[in-house]
């Protein structure tokens, strides 16, 4: 197999794109993708996006924002893995370009969200979930996080209070990202006061719902070193799943599928958590951040909060987390979250991540999970000396 | 790259599954592909599908279906391009097998579309269209091919009793297909007097609305032959897209995606139209079947539905196309489709189709087309020797 890189960025700022279209969303990250990597026609497009069909009445988003770039004629396909799907479709474009079915391929992730109702959309999400056992039952994304928030400072002893940090640092990082959504720094304060949601989740411990769009343009390590592309290396991609039902899991504060992906990915790229310098994970909501490093090997099971409490996880960390704002801040347009991060992880290994660049970065990890981590997947990235 | 085969396949009855649920319909079709090429365990699981979002509130197919296998912990993901979805999920595991990601990989289509009102599958199925010049527009997928079919009438004077044989064909040929949804013949007489849909796409015009769930298993040839298991090689394997909305082509009777996607397969193979012994074509409406027939090569610009007129596209004609019945008669489940016209083409290969096998045949194509031709996928399969 081929060693692949990453060879240019796109992303929109993400919030309320009432004037652009999904396509023109999707088109736009392309294009910026493909200008980036001073390229100009693919092999192929694969789109990551889950909402589309219900929100916006349009599947077929392959061949259509193929179509609005200008690639009229070129492979497209969607890829869907819940919220997951944006890494999904970055995964699909590793496997192509990693095989040498294809030289040059785009992965794009989108999503619309705020042109429907509140409601529309809060429905329409808990198709990530299991319909059968959960959605119908009346549980929502926040109910389940609720479930898994509640139960999690139960066994622990963790107050609301010790979830304070993820927020205020990913508030704090977005400051400094101009595509993000939430760019206010926010306080431990307005954190205790934040409106409860679905307790003891609150406004403060949830992502937002936003559009966005971001695209990445994947080619051999080999091809750009010939055209005199600034590759950032793909060192792992992993996927792994769960059940999707939370019921069904042995211990349901053990993100099994974020386990094992981080686990591929680790083997596959010869390193451990502890050769990282960032990890943008999946913060969602609060706790999924705090599962998520104990899933992933930054902390045993229990102390994945006490990261946050201890400043572990800021800038000038131990381990960064979110350092563009990561979900709760940049914001998390589900479909496109995953490359988003992507970008992100990119800039910081570039060095262009401006304000909030991590000096002598070499290598991050991504994690994009799908519905209550019933699919994960993990990239890990590296700088090529 | 690696030579892939199928080596497992598996299919439930297309129909009206009221009593089976979308994940149980896929997992048996998935354990049924596994058993059948006595495999246990495969790297990964890809979905094809096109509407549970919409119709059964359920992303995430792709773990659930995993979950629901026996097979929690894989990777797993939905794939999804319309009605091209089956395919393009078989399109993405042969890209994961033949570049050596994966050494088995499991394509499963499913799709649900009998639980809800047929207005409501009317209009989730829009969305394979242009949702803002087409499906905004009150625009049916009816519609848009009865504006093909009276273009085509127009164009090359036919009439629409000249589109009878490949309804009648379709119908004879599910006769003998225990899997078709519609097992019984039709004569001309039948089709002259049918139920008018959208001027002039009569009910024997049209495939039905149905649930329906096939799966094959994808290895690689050597796998295959060191395992003892019979392949059924997959020569060629290609994508080609168009614009989603008619208005935007040149022509609108030349699918040119459908041309450039057949093409490349034929490249791929290095086989032409007149080196296949059966084409399971896209006959989700009778003026695919002819505007599928040019262009893939089989007959001259007009001249497509002259082949049904003449009889050679039945099971003794010069290219027999629907051979288990068809998207007309063995029924069109949207998601599934692509990989039902898989599963028959392996059956053909294998020389098992029973009463309607092919003699002697060595090489077959199937083509799945989603949206009005916005999205094609081929595959060229082969006999083993």
């Amino acid at each position: 197999m081929r060693d692949v890189s990453i060879v240019g960025i796109g992303q929109i700022p993400v919030g309320e794109h009432w004037e652009k279209s999904l396509r023109i969303m999707g088109a736009v990250a392309v294009l910026a993708a493909l200008e980036d990597a001073h390229l100009e026609r693919p092999d192929a497009l694969y789109v990551g996006n889950m909402l589309s069909g219900q929100l916006s009445q349009q599947e077929n988003l392959g061949a259509l924002i193929a179509d609005h770039c200008g690639l009229r004629g070129i492979e497209a396909l969607k890829v869907e893995a819940a919220c997951a799907s944006g890494a999904a479709a970055l995964r699909t474009a590793y496997i192509a370009v990693a095989g040498g079915v294809h030289d040059i391929v785009v992965a794009c992730g989108v999503e619309k969200m705020t042109d429907t109702l509140a409601d529309e959309t809060t429905a329409a999400l808990v198709s990530a979930a299991d319909a059968i056992y959960e959605g119908e039952q009346g549980l929502s994304f926040v109910a389940l996080n609720a479930l898994l928030m509640q139960r999690y400072m139960h066994e622990f002893g963790y107050r609301r209070e010790d979830f304070a940090g993820f927020a205020i640092n990913a508030h704090r990082n977005a400051a400094g990202n101009p595509c993000a959504m939430f760019r206010k720094p926010i306080t431990a304060e307005a954190f205790s006061r934040a409106k409860m949601i679905a307790e003891p989740v609150s406004l403060l411990d949830s992502s937002g719902i936003a559009d966005g769009a971001a695209a990445v343009v994947v080619a051999s390590t080999e091809f750009a070193r010939a055209h005199g592309l600034e590759p950032v290396r793909i060192a792992a991609s992993a996927v792994a799943t769960d059940s999707v039902a939370l019921h069904d899991r042995e211990d349901p504060l053990a993100l099994q599928a974020a386990h094992a992906s981080a686990e591929r990915a680790y083997a596959q790229a010869g390193l451990g958590p502890g050769d990282l310098d960032f990890f943008e994970l999946h913060d969602a909501f609060t706790i999924m951040a705090a599962l998520s490093l104990e899933a992933a090997g930054f902390a045993r099971r229990g102390e994945g909060a006490r990261l946050a409490k201890e400043g572990e996880i800021t800038l000038q960390g131990r381990i960064p987390i979110s350092t563009m704002g990561g979900l709760k801040a940049r914001g998390h347009p589900v479909g496109a979250t995953g490359l988003y991060q992507v970008a992100e992880a990119v800039l910081q290994l570039r060095g262009k991540a401006g304000a909030n660049q991590l000096q002598g970065c070499r290598a991050g990890m991504t994690q994009n999970i799908g519905g209550s981590g019933a699919v994960v997947v993990t990239h890990i990235l590296e700088r090529v000396s």
